[in-house]
This record gives structure tokens, C-alpha cells and sequence, in this order.
């Protein structure tokens, strides 16, 4: 069983190994980090990449008083090709004075800088890549994302050799298609099917939808299935809608809440959506995950039954709301 | 249209006339409710009848510093027959001195007790019952559970003449027969298709999975679908298992969250849960609400690619972890 995770390549940049530049990996990656605040006491952070850890970094140095920057590569966060999200990633983001800069590619580190933002002080959150080089010498055939391809047992092309977690595709459900989404979730399902099988069991591990959710300065942002974007790139016709809604009652404190559901319109069949807010993302998020796993349609999502009390939502739940809205665009 | 809702039927009751006797169907109610607690100061509170308002009502009595029994005819609370979810609703009473008395049937209300409890105020919330005078004039049929029949466009025997909301049944996707579950969700759902079928239109209204949630003393309570002594009723061959999990990551303050899930021993078909806890339980519950829309097995429910970040879950969300023990069971 091959089992080996991911590695942040930072070979691709120039100065790198300079003491004042960190990547986020294993606990001690958090411990020198930790150190070299106290002792150095610096004051302007670059984060390079913007997804899960790139954000949860930019966090944690802000409020740790240090000014930060984001610099992210592609036009979008949080590895998603959705300008919606980033846009909400961007407003929390600028509410908290962190600069989120899009579409910069860092080839070197400098001393005193990166690109041209001035910092003492450097996270590199990008670059991730899984490790296949033991499976490669095995005779093991990595798939089209680069990442160990394997069948819904976690059987790689060689007989008896088995991969899960962050080295391996895993069947998206959605698209029908392998995927590449190393996240820890997936991770444990597909490692307990691949045991399971190696020692002789005959488990399936049928697929993710690309789940997530990461907290930035208390705002949940949360995803399942496909943007309008990678609808698109799928060879969906993909129609969204997008509303925002209290995540409770008024007089119980609500947040604001949005939630954007995407569908395709020849067939009605919903194929993602996006819950960002304080209160609330993950459950909403893991509503419209389970109905995906279900191939639900639009119009079936807008007439679940789900929980209502004034302290735990609306009569009609922001999801629902979404649902109308979309069915509405369809 | 007929959307006559339901009332309080207190007429069972010798002196439910006194002063000091309240029912909470209106806002007038609440307000006239008020005014005695200002201006009579009592101390002692019993509240008739264990479901929503019954339990809202001594949550917020017993805030406002009354001492509170609360006297239930059934054994069971919040309408559903589970000895469980009575066993932890009592205890979150019990931790704030809140007794709770099941199987206790009141007759009459003296004008200091109730039954043998000494009161100098009384809640009664209990006796609902659809109204359904109206539409029986006109020829309309009511169905087993007292409330009017409707098919699936919401109409009712009578050509022309629609029933939605509290006064009418709705189909219930797990049982598969009609069931009388008022509440505001399904009411607004029914009414909207009701309304546009009665103008011309062709909508459905496809039904329930009994999906509800109470707030008592900062603990959600809440539930879908049946209840083990539920599904046996209906003809089910009921299994379940029930877990003990953290809301989320101990160090982000994660709450203890309990999950019970049911299913069918000879299909494998999840057939209802209950989701209890300080934290995310609605969320948790709609997970399994749509599960239940999607006649989900618990081997498929088992692999759902639910939203996972410290701040928010755990790894294996709870509703996952209850699942991999029922998985067991079964």
C-alpha cells in the first residue's frame, strides 16, 4: 500500500532556504515559525498561494499583528476556478487589511521583498504535489492530474499494490471523472477501503464531490461540486444563482449568509454550490454534498424537508432560497 | 384554498377559563402571558404538554426565575416515541432544574395546582388538533390521522378545492403514507403548490421526512425521519446506533454532540435519526433529511464527502461516525 502524501515543491523559487522563509508541513514547520516571531519580531508577511493554508496562515499572522500580503498565482483562491468565491475571500479578506493579489507569479525570494511587496518574513503555501516517485518505481501508473490513479478498490494498475490519501486520484462524482483533491477527509475513506482491501476485503470507495470549508477571521467559506467555471470546463451548461439570507432568525442573532448553487440546464441535475458566512457554512455545505452524492435535481433540492427553529434557521433555509432562485434561472 | 391551520384544544380541561391559565397561539397570548408575569409575580409554573412550545415555554419560565414542572400525558416528548430523545431532553431540564413528568394525564386545573403539582401559573400546550370543520362542510374528506387528505397537487377529494399547512396531512417519503406533521416548513411548501395549482398550474408537492428542531437551554434537539419505536410501527425491521462525538476540534471548543441513526436491518435503507447537541445540530440533522429524500443506504451515507476544518468538524463528522457504527450493527 502506498500511502506517501504530499510534498511543497519549493525548489521552483529562487531563495528559499533563506531562515526567513517557511513552509507550513509538520508540526516543527510550526514551531520555527512560532520561534523566529518571538525572536525576530517582524512585522510585514508575504503569504505565496491562497488556498487552505496559504489563508489560514494570512489569519494567524494578522492577528498576530504582522501586516500581510497574499500572493496568489492564478486568477482565483482556495484551488477553485469560481470569481465569486474569491471575490467574498477578497472583502474578508480587505475588512481584516490583508492584501489579496491575484494573478502574481513569484519565481525568487528576496531578502528583504517578494515580487515588489516589502516583508521580513515569508510563508510559501503552494506547490503542492503528490508524491509518486516510490509508486513510479514500482511500475505504478500515475493518472492525468499527476496523482497515483487507482480503480474504486484504491488498486493501482499493478496487482496487489493499493494507494490512498494525498498521492492518488479519486473519482469525482460530479465530473465522473478522477480528480485530484488532497484533503484529509478523503484521505481517511479511501486509506480504510485500500487497508481493507489489501488485507483481503472486497471494499469500494466510490468517490469525493470536493467538499471543503477553511475559516478566515470567522467567515466560513465552503464548497461541494463544481463551480460555474469548472461546470463549464466539464462540458456542463452550467446556470447558477446566488442570494443572500439570515442563517437564523433576526432576533437570534442571524448572519448574513450566501449561498450559490450551480445546475446544469439540460437535465435540472445540481452540480455544486458555495456557502459562505459565520454561522451555519458547513452544515448548509454538506446539504447540498449529500444531494450531489444523490445526483439530485433542482427542483427535488428545493423541497427537502429540513430543520426549522428561529434560533437554528429560516422557515425556508438559505439553501432553499437558492434553490428557488435557480430554478427560477433554469 | 383551505388553509385553516390548527387550534389548542383546551376544552378537555375543567378550568382552563382561570386567569392564570395560558395558551400560546398568538402573539396576544404571549403579551397577555407577560402582563401576568409582571404584574402577578408567580413563582411556580407547570407547563401541560411536552412538545415545541411546551418546552420553549419552560425554558424561557424558568429564565425568567420561575420554578417549572412539566407534565406530558405520553411517555415520550416532542411528539415522537423515543425513549432517547426523552432520555436527553430530560436531562438538560434536569440541569436546570426543570422536572419532567411523562405519562401524567391532567383532567382538571385547580386554581393552585395541577394535578398534585402546587402552581400559581400554568401553560397549556397541548391538544393540537387540525381544523377541519370548514372542509368537512364542503364535503372534503379527512384522512386517518384527523387531518384533511390531499394527493400530491395538495387537492383534496373535492375537485377544486385544495388543503395545505396545518390542517392537512402530508405524504411521508420513509413510512410512504400519509402523516399529520404540522409545521411551518411543510406548510409553506404545500401552500405555494397548493396556491399554484388552484390558479392553473401543475406543481407537486412530494411530501415529508418529519425533519424538526427545538431549542431548549442552548442544547438543539432534533430530528428526521422515524425513530426506532417508529419504524417498527411502521413495518420496518429497525436497527440503529447511537455515538457520542465533539462538534468539531476539541481546541476550537467543539461540543458534545450525540447522533442516533435508524435503519432498515433488511434493505439497508437509513430510515430516520436524531442529532443532539450544543452545536450544529440542525446542520447535521439536514444532512440526514436529505439522505432520507434520497432513500440513501447507510453504506452510501457512510462515504458522503462532507465539509471538514478544525473550526467546524471533525474528520469523521459525527453524523459519519454514527454511521460507520450502525454499518456494524446491521
Amino acid at each position: 500500500m502506498i500511502a506517501t502524501g504530499t510534498r511543497c515543491d519549493t525548489s521552483a523559487f529562487k531563495g528559499a532556504g533563506q531562515p526567513h522563509v517557511f513552509t507550513l508541513h509538520s508540526l516543527a514547520d510550526a514551531e520555527r515559525l512560532r520561534t523566529f516571531l518571538r525572536d525576530k519580531q517582524p512585522r510585514r508577511a508575504v503569504v505565496v498561494g491562497a488556498a487552505y493554508i496559504g489563508l489560514e496562515a494570512a489569519d494567524a499572522l494578522r492577528r498576530n499583528g504582522l501586516s500581510v500580503t497574499v500572493l496568489e498565482r492564478s486568477a482565483n483562491v482556495l484551488l477553485r476556478d469560481d470569481a465569486r468565491l474569491t471575490a467574498a475571500v477578497r472583502k474578508v479578506l480587505e475588512d481584516h487589511r490583508v492584501e489579496l493579489r491575484c494573478g502574481v507569479t513569484v519565481s525568487s525570494i528576496e531578502p528583504d521583498r517578494v515580487a515588489d511587496v516589502p516583508c521580513d518574513l515569508v510563508v510559501v503555501s503552494c506547490g503542492l504535489k503528490p508524491n509518486v516517485e516510490i509508486a513510479t518505481e514500482a511500475g505504478v501508473t500515475a493518472g492525468r492530474t499527476g496523482a497515483i490513479a487507482t480503480d474504486d478498490r484504491m488498486e493501482t494498475n499493478v496487482r496487489g499494490i493499493y494507494a490512498a490519501g494525498d498521492c492518488a486520484e479519486a473519482m469525482h462524482l460530479v465530473t465522473g471523472r478522477p480528480a485530484y483533491i488532497p484533503l484529509g477527509t478523503s484521505a481517511n475513506k479511501a486509506g480504510r477501503v485500500a487497508g481493507a482491501n489489501a488485507a483481503g476485503g472486497r471494499e469500494r470507495f466510490p468517490g469525493i464531490v470536493g467538499t471543503s470549508i477553511v475559516g478566515v477571521f470567522h467567515v466560513g467559506f465552503a464548497m461541494t461540486g463544481l463551480s460555474v467555471e469548472q461546470a463549464r470546463a466539464a462540458g456542463f451548461s452550467p446556470v447558477s444563482a446566488r442570494i443572500e439570507a439570515r442563517s437564523r432568525a433576526k432576533y437570534f442573532d442571524g448572519k448574513k449568509t450566501t449561498v450559490e448553487l450551480v445546475a446544469d440546464r439540460a437535465t435540472g441535475r445540481l452540480l455544486g454550490g458555495t456557502v459562505v458566512g459565520e454561522d451555519g457554512a458547513a452544515g448548509r455545505t454538506n446539504v447540498i454534498a449529500t444531494a450531489l452524492h444523490a445526483r439530485m435535481k433542482v427542483e427535488d433540492f428545493e423541497q427537502l424537508d429540513l430543520a426549522y427553529a428561529p434560533p437554528f434557521s429560516t422557515v425556508w433555509d438559505p439553501v432553499l432560497i437558492a434553490a428557488q432562485q435557480l430554478i427560477k434561472e433554469l
